[in-house]
């Protein structure tokens, strides 16, 4: 099978003219790349919680790139032509933007705060305004607007589910790709994308691994998670 | 007379309830504030490049803060609300956008771009989006799309005189204030805040005292922009 391309933690396969393979790898990586592990059932892990949050998207009405699984690690989805932006929506602040910004960690964001980022890790993903975006022909300033919109459907539903299963939804990273002049949403929906805490402030997510918890322990968290949203679902 | 505030390059007095004085100082700075000198004849010379190009802009219909001259290096402003935010409109690419992003030095944008920025030095100035200026009470998003418009007009304005005057408008930054419900145009409008060059991609502005050149070649090139503005205005 044709190998399309790899990245940090995603293995790209042809599977015919409409649908690629996407082999969720056993890697973990922070700080663009810098730091890296291998984390035994990492892959499945966040297959498996991608397939069940795209799956219940579907249901929702936000067309995503799912279309099945091919083995436990791997997905089936409509091939498409990936945008190199990623779409941050944060509901509470933490991460970069208490460093950027004049905010504190914690504080609420009603409504939320979308950011785009140019995946570009060699400039650290700088932030883009809709005016990058024309001029570096990603979006035009009407599909920004429409990715705006999805994000904001996206955590309604993922934040409801995720405070179904005990939790809260601090922020979570979309990547959107085209298809027919559609944009839908590809890419991964894992605790690797998504910063998830419990009501007590206890991390579930990958800061764990950026703040050097051991590795089993990111890993019972991630398995956590996943059987928690299992049974909510 | 009471003194209201100083900043790197200018002081400001309380002349009555409705008008401040603001004087020009000799201070040239960059990185932040990290680099600092005493330009003798600079707050003069910064004070009148302003005051013509706030009269121009007048006559455009676009409301300044400008008033009128206390003296040749101090002027009368309304006072203002300022908001601590730059705004900056971009026709060529140089500076701080060509290290940020994959744009190359000399890149011409058309339209601009429009960016803004927080003032923030401890943070070097970070970009905002609407979100943010949302958020922290800056802009909100019908204004910040208002103060796009202005900036587009202001380059339509400026542009067309230093073309007259024998340069190119590379980019620009600019400062609103707040009165009464109105946002005007404020601070300054001089070869600190405008990036000049000449059609031959020689340098005017303050990236001359940036890239190290001596006092006297800065205070020379900001005399010749003024004396040719003055021709043309």
């Amino acid at each position: 099978m044709e190998k399309l391309g790899e990245g940090k933690t995603k293995e790209v396969y042809l599977l015919d003219g409409q649908h690629v393979l996407l082999r969720f790898k056993d890697s973990i990586t922070a700080g663009d790349g810098a730091k890296s592990d291998v984390l035994p059932g990492k892959g499945v892990l966040n297959a498996q919680t991608s397939a069940i949050l795209f799956r219940l998207l579907e249901r929702h009405g936000v067309e995503t790139h799912y279309v099945g699984m091919e083995d436990e690690r791997t997905m089936i989805v409509k091939r498409l032509k990936m945008v190199p932006v990623e779409v941050v929506l944060r509901n509470v602040a933490t991460g970069s933007i208490v460093k950027r910004l004049p905010i504190g960690e914690g504080e609420v964001f009603q409504p939320p705060i979308v950011e785009f980022f140019l995946k570009d890790d060699t400039r650290h993903d700088p932030l883009l305004n809709y005016h990058h975006m024309r001029y570096l022909k990603l979006f035009s300033e009407e599909e920004a607007r429409k990715v705006e919109d999805l994000a904001v459907k996206v955590n309604e539903v993922l934040k409801k589910v995720v405070e179904e299963a005990g939790f809260v939804l601090y922020d979570f990273k979309l990547e959107f790709g085209r298809l027919d002049n559609r944009l839908i949403l590809g890419d991964e929906l894992s605790l690797d994308s998504m910063r998830v805490r419990d009501r007590s402030g206890r991390i579930l997510d990958k800061d764990l691994y950026r703040r050097g918890f051991p590795l089993e322990v990111v890993r019972d968290s991630y398995s956590e998670f996943l059987d928690k949203l299992r049974r909510v679902v």
